[in-house]
């Protein structure tokens, strides 16, 4: 098989954690006899720095010519203090739009060997297995108008939410989809009991439901949601909710499997493009230093075959060599001690070794 | 002295709670020889069924004749396919607005006797002392346009998130205020990397401080903050969000001491008729049961006595009495195995011998 995979390494350590994975899709490729070229783009704060731009044209082009895209992570102190239009995240966040990425999922299980990382109790932890689909492009995050205005005579200011019915049912859709593959149970988070926009989006839900009748509905306030992740998080199958609640509530479920290190994730578009990054950010305060945890792209690299290229065994491949050195006991900083952890880029040697 | 206290114990598991609550206040009362008037009111659910209202006008001029008010819980499924307006939760909603209740305090602090019913690990949550300072009254919840609407031609739906600038910085100040008397840190959470309200409210942040140059301020993203309640509890001191943040994160957090059961709130006006009510809700599945946990709405009641009447003595006193209550070992059925529970009634009696 031959694959273009744009790569935009980013900001921090996403520079490091993009170097070991392609490591491991180079020696895949080997193993398992296919082609694939890698395109390197520009985003984030090394994109402003060089381009004046968070996400120039030339990269979008690059994804759009390529077959499948991974990203490291954007964003840093240095652009901290930017104005909004010249901030790293208006990268990632206008690629999203961009590319009509509108379903991010986010697989949350727990791994054998880490099951001791959480700050959760083994016993709530283990066996944990669900994901989380996240819209991505509407909501909050693009709703216009989002700016100072004057409201009653005072100085205010305004954010919109905003979501088609259109927009919310093919997430759902998204959703359902999976779960017929899954455990078939979708837990639909929204605060009906305040948002117009969650009474539609629970309309929505109940509708989209009807045509999926071996899968089962649940509804659920999005406070009582993120006490659940917590209190009972085995009862999840896959959890579907808006753009802000899943990113408050994917990061708060990382914790569940311990480190934020760990997870990968796909962000799906219409279109077949899709993108794979790491759950993780830039960590500023490690960059460079060859301690970041590759894992989380090197799974969504796992990902990436499996969705995007229909490759199972060499995803299965990839994941059990993960699976292989995490039970050598090898870890990187954020899964041990000091003193006792390896560094990135002998965790990847090690992964290609287990292949 | 002498008080009156409005009750308004709504639906569910709300009449028993503040039941106990009452006979625990008199027993202070007699034994502090204080006097405390008690003028009932109804809301949520009840109301609606009553006065076709989940706030009747009657109720709002019980609590502005009162010092203070002691509220249950409102909801349940009777209600849940109501009109908007006819729902119970609407009631609550309003009493805020229309009392400018701006100020809810969650105090999320562990009790020794209870370590060990939290889903975390003892040593992630032992000596946890935080207070999550929440706006109570802006927001998501208030803004308008909330509507369906057609945009670009389609169906969709919009709420809106507006916040005055003053709003912002009230809030702020109660919550430097509340750390003057702390240990001095401030967590301001907040999405300033996606929303332009987070942003102002950053803004404010800064400005306010200025006011307290002995309290310490740091910022952190909502989902940042989502997981560091769970990875590193112990580095909170006061945490101040905006409405639907606080919403989330509140709950979210009362899973570190194991039972919502536990938790007490108080909602602070500008004019100083402030409303104290358990965390937790209505709880309809458990209602009438004689099974419910008082001790969050007694705890909110000492609150009361020590925030609105200055009676610190005798909200010592009561917080005492449920931790003697506690490490004596009885538990409601939140708490312990079923079997070992001892009853709503047993609970609020033994605090009552133990005062
Ligand atoms: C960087 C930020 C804009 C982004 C988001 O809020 O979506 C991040 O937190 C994420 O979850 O991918
Ligand atoms: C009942 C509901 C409207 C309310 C809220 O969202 O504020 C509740 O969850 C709370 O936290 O008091």
């Amino acid at each position: 098989m031959k694959k273009t995979i744009a790569l935009l390494p980013g900001d921090g350590i996403g520079k490091e954690v993009v170097d070991v994975t392609v490591e491991v899709l180079k020696a895949v490729a080997e193993h398992f006899q296919h082609q694939f070229n890698f395109n390197y783009g520009l985003i984030g704060g090394d994109a402003i720095d060089q381009k004046g731009n968070p996400l120039p044209e030339e990269t979008l082009e690059i994804c759009r010519n390529s077959d499948a895209i991974i990203l490291g992570a954007v964003g840093g102190p240095k652009w901290d203090n930017n104005p909004v239009e010249l901030r790293p995240e208006r990268g990632l966040l206008a690629l999203r739009k961009a590319l009509d990425l509108f379903a991010n999922l986010r697989p949350i299980k727990t791994f054998d060997s880490l099951l001791d990382s959480s700050p959760l109790k083994k016993e709530y932890v283990n066996g944990v297995d669900f994901i989380i689909v996240r819209e991505l492009t509407g909501g909050l995050y693009f709703g216009k108008p989002s700016e100072r205005i004057v409201h009653e005579g005072q100085e205010a200011v305004v954010d919109t939410l905003l979501y088609k019915r259109s927009e919310i049912e093919r997430i759902l859709v998204s959703a359902f989809e999976m779960a017929q593959n899954r455990r078939k149970h979708v837990t639909s988070v929204d605060k009906a009991n305040v948002l117009e926009s969650s009474r539609v989006w629970r309309e929505v839900a109940e509708e989209v439901s009807k045509r999926y009748p071996d899968v089962e509905l649940e509804h659920m306030l999005v406070d009582n949601a993120a006490m659940q992740l917590i209190r009972s998080p085995k009862q999840f199958d896959v959890i579907v909710t808006e753009n802000m609640f899943g990113d408050i509530l994917s990061d708060e479920a990382s914790m569940i499997t311990g480190s934020l290190g760990m997870l990968s994730s796909a962000s799906l578009s219409s279109d077949g493009l899709h993108l794979y990054e790491p759950v993780h950010g830039s960590a500023p305060d490690i960059a460079g230093k060859n301690i970041a945890n590759p894992i989380a792209t090197v799974l969504s690299a796992a990902m990436m075959l499996r969705q995007s290229f229909g490759l199972e065994e060499e995803a299965k491949a990839i994941e059990k060599a993960v699976d292989n050195v995490l039970n050598s006991g090898l870890r990187t900083a954020d899964l041990t001690e000091a003193g006792k952890a390896v560094s990135t880029k002998r965790i990847g040697e090690e992964i290609i070794s287990a292949l």
